[in-house]
C-alpha cells in the first residue's frame, strides 16, 4: 500500500454545506488535515487568523503568487484565495490525507497539477434549499447575496469535471459517503502498483 | 440519483477470500445480489444446486452458450463456468446491485459487455497465507493444488484491468473496503448525470 497522503478536493455552490461536511469528517478522522488557505478578504464574524483562513493583504499575496507559494489561487467576489503549496506536500509527503475546500476555479488548477487528487462535489438537495442557507448566513448584503445565489447556479455546470457528487440533503450520510470515497479511493490499483511485488 | 442497480465484479486468486467477503457483505446488505453461475464441475461437499452454482452437463451448457444465455462464460480447469444474463439484467433493472465472483477470463468478457460494472481484485495477504488458505480446503489432490497454485500466480497478472485492490488480511476490514466501494461508485458524477436536471 502507497504510505503518502492523498489529496481531496471539495467544490460546492455556497450553502451545500461543504464547510460541516468539512468539520464532520475531520472530527472523525485524525489522519486528515484541512488545508488553511491565505485570502485578501475581511474576516466574517468569529473567523481566527490561522484557523479559518490566513488573511493578508493584496500586496502580499500578489507578492507569494509571483514566489509560486501557491499551489492554487483564484479570485472569487473580489478577494483573494490561495492553498499555500508547502503545507499540502508535507502533509502529504508524511502520510496525511489533505482536503481542500475550494471553489471551481481553484479546482481546475489543482487538476492540472496534481494528477491522484479526488475531485467531489457537494450538492444541496435543491435550489430552495440552497436558497435559505445562503440568506440564514445573515451576512450578506442583499446585493452580495444575489450575486452569491447567480455564482452558485454557475457553479453546478462544473459538476461534470469532478470525480464524485454527493447530495448533501443528510449530513451525516453525507459525511459516510465522504469516507467511503476516501477509503474506496485509497483501493484504487493505480494507487497500489507495489502490492504485488511486496507480496513475493 | 440513478435508480439502477450496478454490476460489481469480483476477482482474485483462489484462495484470496472472495467467498467469505462476499458472503459477509451480503449477510449486511439485502440490497445486493449475488448472481449465481452454471458450471459443468462436480459438486464439493456441502455446495448445494441453485445456491451454490446450478449444476449442469456440458451439453447443456454448451447449448445455453449457442443461445446467447450467459453474460459470460469460461473454461477453468477443464470445467465451464457462466453467468447467466436474464438474471442479472433483470435485478439491476429493479434497482439491486449484483455481485459477480469470476475469474478473469468472465471479469474480461463482462468489461467488453458491461461498461459500467465495477471490477475489484481480492488478494491474499502474501503467497505463504494464499498456499496455505488453499491446502486447507482439503478437497484438492496434489497435482490440482499444484495446478491451482500456479493459476492463481498467473491471476496476479490480471490485477492491473481491474480498479480496485483490496488486500483480505482482516475480513471485516475487507468487507468494509467492499462497502465503500460500492458506496462511494454510486456517488460517481458519470452515474448521476441527471442530478442538476432533477435540482431545478
Amino acid at each position: 500500500m502507497n504510505n503518502e497522503g492523498m489529496l481531496i478536493v471539495l467544490s460546492g455552490p455556497s450553502g451545500a454545506g461543504k464547510g460541516t461536511v468539512c468539520s464532520k469528517l475531520l472530527e472523525k478522522n485524525t489522519n486528515i488535515a484541512l488545508s488553511i488557505s491565505y485570502t485578501t478578504r475581511s474576516p466574517r464574524p468569529g473567523e481566527k487568523n490561522g484557523v479559518n483562513y490566513f488573511f493578508t493583504d493584496k500586496e502580499n499575496f500578489e507578492r507569494m503568487i509571483k514566489e509560486g507559494c501557491f499551489l492554487e489561487w483564484a479570485n472569487v467576489y473580489n478577494n483573494y484565495y490561495g492553498t499555500p503549496k508547502k503545507f499540502v506536500e508535507e502533509k502529504i509527503k508524511n502520510g496525511q490525507d489533505v482536503i481542500l475546500e475550494i471553489d471551481i476555479q481553484g479546482a481546475k488548477q489543482i487538476k492540472q497539477n496534481w494528477k491522484d487528487a479526488v475531485f467531489i462535489f457537494i450538492l444541496p438537495p435543491n435550489l430552495e434549499e440552497l436558497k435559505r442557507r445562503i440568506e440564514k448566513r445573515g451576512s450578506e448584503t442583499e446585493e452580495s447575496l444575489r450575486l452569491r445565489l447567480m455564482c452558485a447556479l454557475d457553479e453546478l455546470k462544473a459538476l461534470s469535471s469532478y470525480d464524485y457528487v454527493i447530495v448533501n440533503d443528510d449530513i451525516d450520510k453525507a459525511v459516510e459517503k465522504l469516507q467511503a470515497i476516501i477509503l474506496a479511493e485509497k483501493c484504487r490499483v493505480y494507487r497500489n502498483k507495489d502490492l504485488i511485488n511486496k507480496m513475493h
